[in-house]
C-alpha cells in the first residue's frame, strides 16, 4: 500500500517533506518512480497535472486526490468506475479569493493601475471614483459564496448564477441559460467562479459580452477555460464590454506573445487569487490517506460525473 | 444680509446655482465682488482658500462656513472671538474615506500596481499577497472611526492613536507622545487622519518613521501639513520605512519637478480619497445660514482653538 505524490511542474521538496512527517508509517512514492513495479502497490494518488498515461498503471487505485480546489486536471473517464476522487478544501483559500475579488474590484473602483500610469508621467488628474455597486457572480460553491458575503458586507449589491435554482441570503439569484440574461441585466461587475466542467467551459463568451452592461468588467478567478479569449478581444474593442480582471489562462504562464498583455482593458495577475497553503493541504491529504486505509469515508469527495 | 461664495482655484457655477436654488429669497455674492460695499452686507462666508485680504473687510461677519470637512485653511486668528467657523460633516465622505483607505491597502497588499509594471513587461512573477493585518490609524475623529470599523469588519486588528485618552470598542487605544512607541510597534500600515492643528503639523516625521517597523506603510488621507516629506524620502532611502500611498501634498497639484513622482515606494493620487458631494455640501450651508439668520444654533461648528 502507498501514497504516489504526482504533482508536475513544480518543486515538491516542502510538500513530500510535510507529509512524509504527518505519515510517518507509510510509503510514500513521489513520480516519476525509479522502479515501475512499485505502482502495483499504490492506492493514492495526489494528483496535479498528471501525465495521462499515469492512470493505466495503477492496478490497485481507489482514490485520487486533487492537489487543489479544482478537479478539472484529472480526467475522469479514465479512471475506474470504483475511484474515489477527492479535492481540497482550504477555508483560508476562501478567505484568500475573497479578499482578492474584493481588491480588483475596489482597486477598479479607485482607479488605482490609472493613478500609476498616470504618476509614471507626472500627470496630476483627479477624478471621482467609478460608482457601481452590483456584481454578479456566477458559481455559488464554498469560493462564490465567501466571495458573495464579503461584498455584501461592503456594501455592494449581489446576484448568484449557478446551474440550479438556489434560495440564498442576501443574493439575487439565478439559474441556467433561461436566466442568464437576467442575471446579466444592470451588474457593474461580473465575478466567474464556476468549476470547469463540458457545461461551463467557453461560458464566457460573445453572447454573455453582448447581455452584460457595456461599462461591466469581469473578474476570472476560476479557469481559463471558461473564457473564450477572442470574443472578449472583440466585444473590447467594440466597446460593448467594460474590462476584465484574470488571474487564470487557457495556457500558464501567458505567453509573451499573447494580445491579453497590451490590453489597456484588461489587468493580468499570474493566478494568484488563492494560493493553497502547504499545511492546510498537507493535513487534508493525510486526514484523508488514513480514512482510506481504515475504511473510513474521506472528506470533500467530488461527484465525478458533474465534475465538481 | 448677505452670503458671500468665497471659494478660490475652482469653477463655482455648479455650486452657486445649487444655493441660489436652496435660498431662493437670499442675496449671494461671489468672490471677487464687483462693488466692495457690499462686503458690508455679508454675515456669511462660505470659504476655500480664502485670501487674507478679505477677512479685515468684513465687519458684519458672524459665520464662516468651510467648504469642505477641514478648517485649515481659515485663519482663526483673523476671526474676531463672535465670529463662529462651521465645517462639512458628509456622511458618504466618511463611506468614501474608508473605502479608500480599505481598497489602497487591498491594493497593495494583491501587489496591484507592482503585478501592473510587470504586465507592461510581459513579466508573470507569481508572489504571495503581503500578510500583514495590523493598521495604526492616528485620528480617532468620524472619518477616523469610520475607516477603523471598516477595516475591522473585513479583519484587520486596529490600533488607534489621538490626543487624548479614550475607550473605543475594537480599537486598541494610545494618546499623546507618550504613547506613541507602543502605538507605532508592530503595525503594518499606518494611517493618518488627524485634523492639521500646530500639534498635529509635521508629525509624520524622522522619529515616527524610525519607531514604526521598517516594513510599514503609510496611507495619508489628511493633509500634506503632517507629513515631513523629507524626513519621509530618508526613511525610505534608508529602508527604515515601507513605503507611502499619498492622497494629499503640501503643495498640490503635485509639482512635477516633486521627487515623489518617482519614488517606487510611493504611490500618488489627486486627492481623491473623499471628494465632497455638491448636493449634501449646498444643502448643510443653506440650512447653516437659515439657522444663523432665525438665531438658532448652527450644526458641524469647530472649535476654533482646537481647529477642529
Amino acid at each position: 500500500m502507498a501514497l504516489l505524490i504526482c504533482v508536475t511542474g513544480r518543486n515538491n521538496d516542502k510538500l513530500v517533506a510535510k507529509l512524509a512527517a504527518l505519515l510517518p508509517q507509510q510509503t510514500l512514492l513521489e513520480w516519476p518512480v525509479d522502479d515501475v513495479s512499485l505502482l502495483k502497490e499504490v492506492e493514492f494518488v495526489l494528483a496535479w497535472n498528471a501525465p495521462e498515461t499515469l492512470w493505466s498503471q495503477l492496478p490497485n487505485l481507489k482514490v485520487v486526490h486533487s492537489y487543489g480546489a479544482g478537479v478539472d486536471s484529472i480526467p475522469m473517464q479514465l479512471l475506474p468506475p470504483h475511484v474515489e476522487v477527492a479535492r481540497i478544501v482550504d477555508p483560508n483559500l476562501a478567505d484568500d479569493m475573497a479578499e482578492y475579488v474584493l481588491g480588483q474590484l475596489l482597486s477598479h473602483k479607485l482607479r488605482v493601475r490609472e493613478y500609476g500610469d498616470n504618476q509614471s508621467q507626472q500627470i496630476w488628474k483627479p477624478r471621482r471614483a467609478r460608482a457601481g455597486r452590483t456584481v454578479g457572480i456566477m458559481g455559488m460553491g464554498q469560493l462564490g459564496l465567501a466571495v458573495a458575503h464579503k461584498l455584501h458586507v461592503n456594501g455592494f449589491n449581489i446576484k448568484g448564477w449557478s446551474g440550479s435554482a438556489k434560495q440564498l441570503d442576501n443574493i439575487e439569484h439565478f439559474s441556467g441559460q433561461d436566466e442568464l440574461a437576467a442575471f446579466l441585466s444592470g451588474i457593474d461587475y461580473l465575478v466567474c467562479l464556476l468549476p470547469l466542467t463540458e457545461h461551463t467551459k467557453g461560458i464566457l463568451n460573445a453572447k454573455l459580452f453582448a447581455l452584460a452592461p457595456d461599462h461591466c468588467v469581469l473578474i476570472n478567478v476560476a479557469r481559463g477555460g471558461h473564457l473564450n479569449e477572442t470574443d472578449l478581444l472583440n466585444a473590447l474593442a467594440a466597446e460593448t464590454f467594460g474590462g476584465a480582471i484574470l488571474d487564470v489562462f487557457d495556457t500558464e504562464p501567458l505567453p509573451t506573445s499573447h494580445a491579453f498583455w497590451q490590453q489597456p482593458n484588461i489587468s493580468i495577475t499570474p493566478h494568484v487569487a488563492a494560493l493553497t497553503s502547504l499545511n492546510t493541504a498537507a493535513e487534508q491529504i493525510a486526514n484523508n490517506y488514513l480514512a482510506m486505509q481504515e475504511g473510513k469515508t474521506l472528506v470533500h469527495l467530488v461527484q465525478k460525473k458533474q465534475g465538481y
